[in-house]
């Protein structure tokens, strides 16, 4: 096991009873000039603005909408104008996990004179460490990212077809958590958050570091989880259980706590960036197309007794022969990504022509260092455009 | 499952390269006026004591050693009168569970006048949450109790034959866990601290809370890691990765995560407080000897398919029949109990006389409510002097 430290302060409010009663009160603390964020208008369709506005009567309400799915630096621009005008004291973020990592970069960004993008393009390792961030509450309305408990945004950037994960000083101040706020989330972003959240945890399981069975057992408890519940929620929009278990999961998955102990960079995100990045496909899906893709070209000899207890903890395989195990995991794992609805090709998300491969493949492996960062494999240029390539049809899988 | 609340501030430095470099300055954060917590003479013979004092060299250090396992009030009315004495501005508690128990009250009692008594006594509901507390950082020496990440504390007093629980409002600021520390830990005392971590774990799994995975496979995964690693330190005392699952999963076990989204109360670990109570016995051998009875005890056809799973998932057992699965994994419980060494008779911690099972019966339903706490199943007081009988013999499980 490595050495690690551990430290996240966020005020968890989770469940059916929090809102109303404590909202006013958790934004509050912090001032009364508000900058309430949000995406489009689904928000005012369901009712959740009115309660928001109405809880935070007495208090200053500035107003940044239209936060777009893999959030745009221009929305962070125009919060950082809004935050230096209004002079404001804490965000409230209402919304998924675009709107939030808007919201926290919007943060730093009241602290910082130049332009927003400098935030994000160093990745946050030096000016947004260095200077303050405003407190963020938020309320959460989509189980993926994870940024409800974690200090990171990954902000895209159109005209340098740029998608980049930069990280920030504090975690959210409080963040509510009511799974009934996600009832209404579509079938295609159920099914995408809730890959989004499998991704997070795969991503920290093929890990380096040995012996590492804390965290590894924690991650195995919560991949059973996803892989129980999505399926619920896709068949049962309202079903409480499924909502809350994904919900939570989406938290814990990436708030710190299953990278304790562990030595590996990330692969198939910083992959995934690229297709997002050139062709704003949903996130959640690009990953779930991947994936097994990856997973199959990082399963060796070397590698298939953890790609065997991945099959036997998570997908309860039996048999003694690892590389088998390992082999109808990574299938098992491709079935389940298939039944949640996601296209399991690139054509899928229209994305026809691999024209922009090579030129995707060496930033991916510029950005995610992915020859030399220490990550579960280490992968190439020609290794990246063959994940691409083996995208583009199921022949490896069906 | 449940609305709860979840935030934990401790900051957590886990590993071997962290205390030498960075404790000066995490105890020095809070002033420079510091009581240095610690028990018997272990810490000197190990050279831990001379590393402490050559970092804080540049503060003011004043001293309280000699506490106790089972920690006894009087060493925290000391501590009490030693805070106020020199206005002690920030803790440092070395050693294990039972000196960072200590001097969380201590850090609540330096703000108050009365005898300190009474901030255990009303178990934190009024007292210490409402008054300050100086920050407790802490150097921990053994893997058990999970004080390091929690509020909690558990304190005896022998003149009334009770130890009690109290919560305080704050976590300890800063911990350092350095596994290399518990090296030295004899195996009575590791085998016992790793049954107080499976025992924690248990009192939160078998919940009344109902589809609650994210939190149910979180624990699973913690306890396949205590159930792997526990012989594996006993057998080699030195084994890094054995030691630091331990004391990664004592952490975990008991640091509010696995209480997320639950409805229980607490069972075995009242009724094992009297046993240490009354005679002073180990509190993680005390757990060991009842928890399997508890387990039969609470076994029944509407509890069978919990314990189905718990035998499946953390034992790896197959077979279709929820009930033989759940004998199966009791006894699979109990014998690994024994494997590690703890005698699983109270004979075997010299109680030998069942004069005072009705009396000690009768607290521990009074104070843990065991007949009406919504525990997994509830409790009369002839229940736990059965318990406490069966707890005589081993004709039960050989």
């Amino acid at each position: 096991m490595e050495d690690f430290r551990f430290q996240n302060k966020t005020d968890i409010r989770f469940g059916k009873h929090h809102i109303d009663e404590e909202l006013h009160d958790a934004v509050a603390q912090f001032g009364d000039k508000v900058l309430l964020t949000y995406g489009g208008g689904s928000i005012k369709k369901s009712g959740l603005y009115d309660r928001v506005i109405k809880a935070l009567a007495d208090l200053k309400v500035v107003e940044l909408s239209g936060i777009a799915p893999n959030p745009k630096i221009d929305s962070v621009r125009e919060g950082q104008k809004l935050t230096k005008e209004h002079d404001i004291d804490v965000i409230l973020s209402v919304g998924g996990g675009s709107v939030l990592d808007a919201s926290k970069v919007i943060a730093s960004a009241k602290f910082y004179d130049g332009d927003a993008w400098d935030l994000v393009a160093d990745r946050g390792a030096k000016s947004r460490a260095n200077i303050d961030q405003l407190p963020v509450v938020d309320i959460l309305t989509l189980s993926a990212t994870g940024s409800e408990m974690n200090s990171g945004s990954v902000i895209s950037n159109p005209d340098l077809n740029i998608k980049l994960g930069t990280n920030g000083p504090n975690t959210p101040a409080v963040s509510f958590l009511d799974p009934q706020l996600t009832y209404s989330v579509s079938k295609w972003q159920t099914a995408a958050g809730s890959f989004d959240v499998f991704s997070h945890l795969t991503e920290q399981y093929f890990d380096r570091a040995t012996a590492n069975d804390v965290t590894s057992g924690l991650i195995e408890g919560m991949m059973r989880s996803v892989i129980k519940w999505a399926p619920v929620a896709l068949a049962e929009p309202d079903n409480y259980d499924a909502r809350a278990n994904l919900m939570w999961g989406a938290t814990m998955a990436l708030n710190g706590i299953a990278r304790s102990g562990t030595k590996n960079g990330w692969t198939v995100h910083p992959i995934e960036h690229e297709l997002s990045a050139y062709y704003d496909i949903t996130h959640g899906v690009g990953l779930g197309i991947l994936t097994p893709r990856w997973m199959k070209r990082a399963l060796s000899t070397e590698t298939q007794a953890r790609f065997a207890r991945y099959g036997r903890e998570v997908w309860h395989l039996t048999g003694d022969d690892d590389q088998d195990v390992a082999q109808r995991a990574i299938q098992a794992t491709y079935d389940w990504i298939k039944s949640l609805g996601i296209p399991m090709t690139l054509a899928g998300v229209d994305i026809n022509s691999d024209d922009k491969f090579e030129e995707m493949a060496e930033e991916a492996v510029r950005i995610g260092n992915l020859d030399h960062n220490g990550g579960y494999v280490n992968l190439t240029v020609d290794d990246v455009v063959a994940l691409y390539q083996a995208s583009m049809t199921t022949t490896d899988f069906e």
